[in-house]
């Protein structure tokens, strides 16, 4: 993936439907392996963020701002594509993950079942 | 996945973290390949329904009311596992997926990119 210029990106942020919040659902999928690793939220902010610097940033609603992922941990995730879906109001990003996605120290989020 | 008892399902609820209109994000992913198909919102009764009926039951924002996929097209979902985060606010639903995922007829929801 290419970096994305000013005018694709105000483009796909006019798409993109964001909640009540100013915040849409993005789901962190690992490139190849296919693993789901987290989901988190987005500002228009971060999207933007993401798309420049090709590294997922997301919105911390919690701390309300930017938040780098892996900035601290260096668990980086390094942006491979951007996707979203039919009705525009949920994003997949295809990513490769260094090291772990959650701050559990798992590798994904998602290790509780029934 | 053997039919979960009452007492089970109560259990996971109140460990559920449900948004304020008392919805939760479910992420619904093809077991065996990894695709990510789609993103819907489950209300308590939605995942009981699931969890009981072992198809998946999403809550519609639109109609306010159960959706239980693919009750007129035919494209279930077949419930293989039940997962979800560490902060209990994201559903993982891995499923076996008859036919297509996407209302657009794609197998998945995710097929715009940048």
């Amino acid at each position: 993936m290419s970096k994305k210029d000013t005018e694709t990106i105000s483009r796909l942020l006019d798409q993109l439907i964001f909640n009540k919040e100013g915040l849409i659902p993005a789901i962190a999928q690992q490139f190849d392996s296919g693993e789901v690793l987290m989901l988190a939220w987005m500002s228009p902010e971060s999207i933007e963020a993401t798309l420049v610097e090709e590294r997922v940033v997301y919105w911390s609603r919690s701390r309300r701002k930017l938040w780098r992922k892996g900035e601290t941990s260096g668990h980086v995730q390094t942006l491979m594509e951007f996707r979203w879906d039919c009705d525009s109001d949920t994003i997949l990003l295809q990513v490769d993950q260094s090291g772990v996605a959650c701050h559990t120290g798992s590798r994904n989020c998602f290790f509780n079942s029934i």
